[in-house]
Formats: structure tokens, C-alpha cells, sequence
């Protein structure tokens, strides 16, 4: 998919959030909706997506509602963090195609990284058992600030 | 360099803010400052850091400063968009030397992408010509809205 088209409403994340597929969630509120990706880079990969917009990239994303999922982005990492005790941890936002996006629908990832573990490469990743994101999603729900 | 330390004045990214060494700057404001990164991962690479904020991760950042720099991050990739005509672009925003972070003043990645040039790894990239950069950012900053 190039970086100029129409939003898809049957994209994955828009029938999350319809609730027509299950997703493990962390945490909501009238903005945004944090989940667990369920092909994680590495343990306690989650994704940030905005519930009033319909951007497919950056280049569309309403200001406010930029802001409402980056901020909800950082108050995710803070309790990673202290949830999960990475050593460091990466924000991904890919933009089209060949800048490495396969939903489209704008989403920023969190990936805790930890020196002596490899990153699963982004597409690559096996599907994780539910019970065990579940498990992952309460502990870093349990830290929100 | 851990998540938790304390901020390093002498960090590159503090250095260019006071002036000491150059930098190849494509815009700024009382806020913000957007350059090229001189080891690009592909043609047109920026950062953008923020004048105002000492954070050195997104755990430290003050949400008024991240929303300033994500709104920057935005408004830079609409400009390489239409400069530079990327077929896509990644945001890369890494926390850590576990998350893959070298300099220790909070900053966010712009990665143009095309699918037929293979991106360079973050840390493995040449240094770039400087007048070759500065042709990048003023094409850059003619596009800016």
C-alpha cells in the first residue's frame, strides 16, 4: 500500500476496535486503545492506536489526536519500564509500505529490548499464546500511573 | 547508557543546541530543532530534538516538550513527503543503549524510505558530505507548510 489511499474500515485494527476480533487489552480510555501486538518483537511489545481517527499514516494524522497517542505512547512506556524492567526499549511508527507498515491504520509499537535478548525482526515474529500477553497486558496495566 | 542516569550537558545534541559544533539544520523554532542526521540510514534522514527539555528518554520527557516534538516530527515528514517523494518513511524514537539510543538527549528519527534502497542500520551508516546534506535540508525546508 502506498503512503496515498483511502482508509480501509475492514482493516485489522479498525475491527478491533468494532470488537469483531478479539485483542489483549492494557488499557483504554475515550481516545486511544493500547494492546498487546499479538507478533511481538520481543516481551511486552505493545501497540498504541487512536479510537477518533481514521489516518492511515503520519502524513493524515489530526494534531489532537497525535498528541492523545503519543502521549498515550509515553504513560505506556513509563509503566513498561516499571512493569518489566527492560533495559531500554524502541518506538517504531511505520508509514507506508516500503517505510515497514502492514496495518493501516496509524499505530506507534513499544518494543522493550534487553542486551541479551535479539529483537524478533518487525513481520517476522511467531504468534504469541494469549494467556501468556494476557498475563504481560495485567502486569503492565497494574503500573499505569 | 542506562534509562536512568543523569542528563550529560556535554552530549553531541546539547553541544549543537549551544552552537559549539555545526549542525545541518532544516528548521526551527523557540521550541524545536530539526537537522540531518550526518550518518543517514537513507537519503534525507532527520532528527528532531527539542531546545527547551533536558529529558534524556521518554520516561523524563515533559509531555508539553514531547507533544512540541511530535508535532514537529509530523510536520517535517509532510515536507520530506512532498520534497523528496519517499514511497515511505519510518519514525524511529529509541530509548537506552539497549533500545538502540547513542545520544542522550531525547530525539525522534525520520527514515525515508523506497523499496528498491535497502535502509542502513542505525549506527552503521557512513558519515554523509555535508553540502550534499545541506542540499537535502533546504529541499526539505522549501516543502515545509
Amino acid at each position: 500500500m502506498t503512503l496515498h489511499a483511502a482508509y480501509d474500515p475492514d482493516n485489522i485494527f479498525a475491527k478491533i476496535l468494532r470488537g469483531e476480533i478479539p485483542s489483549v487489552k492494557v488499557w483504554e480510555d475515550d481516545d486511544v486503545l493500547v494492546f498487546m501486538d499479538v507478533f511481538p518483537q520481543s516481551e511486552g511489545h505493545v501497540l498504541i492506536i487512536s479510537k477518533t481517527s481514521t489516518a492511515r499514516t503520519m502524513l493524515e494524522m489530526e494534531p489532537e489526536a497525535l498528541a492523545k497517542v503519543t502521549a498515550a505512547t509515553q504513560r505506556t512506556a513509563k509503566a513498561i519500564e516499571k512493569a518489566l524492567k527492560p533495559e531500554g526499549f524502541s518506538v517504531f511508527q511505520y508509514n507506508g509500505d516500503a517505510g515497514g507498515q502492514t496495518v493501516f491504520h496509524l499505530h506507534f509499537h513499544i518494543v522493550p529490548r534487553w542486551s541479551d535478548r535479539p529483537m524478533k525482526g518487525h513481520g517476522h515474529a511467531p504468534m504469541a499464546d494469549s494467556a501468556m500477553l494476557r498475563g504481560l497486558a495485567d502486569r503492565i496495566a497494574a503500573a499505569l500511573d
